[in-house]
């Protein structure tokens, strides 16, 4: 099966937008409805499902468990992943909450930090460590992904540390760019862009786009 | 001057890390070096800033101070934007503390809560305000984005309540596509997507591509 990368980002989406609509009980969805729901257009969503052989039932629309399960499959959610969080800082509790994790397919396994007022606290259930008994838990746990969430001059040292622990993927929110091995896989987010692209995007319609273009 | 989009997408990345070389007292930077700190080649990275008409200087590089200004330019950031965060929970702490925003060219100027026992509190100097206060305070001191950290169901509304009250640009971090007239610009971002294209290259790396390529 080969699907293109637009394709595949907008899964993501979907995927995300589909587990909100099991959770409102809702069994089928329309093209109409997702697309709406994404501002995408309705031929782009049916177009992307045909790679799954999912035409939707006329009237009815797409069976929402059966395309969540289809493109979880497609994109590999149906393996559970363990995932550490390192740092349990305000958007370490962010990604926490804001994640549905468990829905998603990842379980928290794993929380650490420095600071001795967060040790042997407790965050969604799991107990924060200190940063010291990574490793071992890491490999322990066998935990796949980790999350870092600590300051940008702590990142690589974490970053190395998950790497020999045998971690796999890794998110850094880091605002710097973390270099890991090419067996490891790495997603750096850098929130800050968002910010200045939305100021880029105002500035130039102010400018009405007279002064830089773009291609 | 027309830039093509993948490099607008660099300049933001640029900008974070020189305003760290910046911050270290770096005077000059070489392509190298920032071709190293972004993952990028030099050869895109000179690519990217001819542009500019800055080739940097031999032996020395580009003068950090002045790439900055100029790539602030382009990027219209050297027009001071006021913000206010909607949602004073961990994610916008995290987002306050965060973002530099003060060295990026935005100034917080409000946040809102409904929580009472948030309201009134201070958060990095500016005290939180009842949501209810929002139109008239985004009024009264002429604020350009707002950033929303609500739950998803409230965040359609906070978003026509912050348009109301004149604001052009939103930042949304609820997982739901926020709806805008075209007058105002929106960027969504939905960060389970991270995690989730993370966890499909895990699998397709385990795959070693059989099943799902990519195009």
């Amino acid at each position: 099966m080969i699907i293109c990368k637009p394709t595949i980002d907008r899964l993501f989406l979907y995927i995300c937008i589909l587990l909100q609509i099991q959770e409102e009980k809702q069994e089928f969805v329309s093209s109409e409805e997702l697309g709406d729901r994404l501002g995408v257009t309705p031929q782009t969503i049916r177009k992307d499902l045909t790679v799954f052989g999912q035409f939707g039932k006329k009237g009815k629309g797409y069976c929402v468990g059966e395309l969540i399960w289809n493109i979880e499959e497609v994109l590999g959610l149906h393996c559970r992943r363990k995932i550490a969080v390192i740092g349990a800082s305000h958007l370490g509790w962010a990604l926490m909450n804001y994640c549905n994790f468990t829905s998603m397919g990842f379980d928290l396994a794993a929380i650490f930090d420095v600071a001795q007022n967060k040790i042997g606290s407790s965050i969604n259930g799991i107990i924060v460590s200190h940063i010291d008994q990574m490793e071992e838990v890491i490999r322990e746990k066998n935990i796949d992904i980790g999350i870092i969430t600590v300051l940008e001059f702590d990142a690589q040292e974490v970053a190395d540390k998950l790497i020999a622990a045998g971690v796999r993927g890794i998110w850094n929110f880091a605002p710097c760019q973390i270099k890991v091995p090419s067996t490891v896989q790495i997603k750096n987010e850098n929130l800050s862009v968002g910010l200045s692209s939305l100021s880029f995007h105002l500035a130039r319609q102010t400018l009405a786009g007279k002064e830089v273009g773009v291609l």
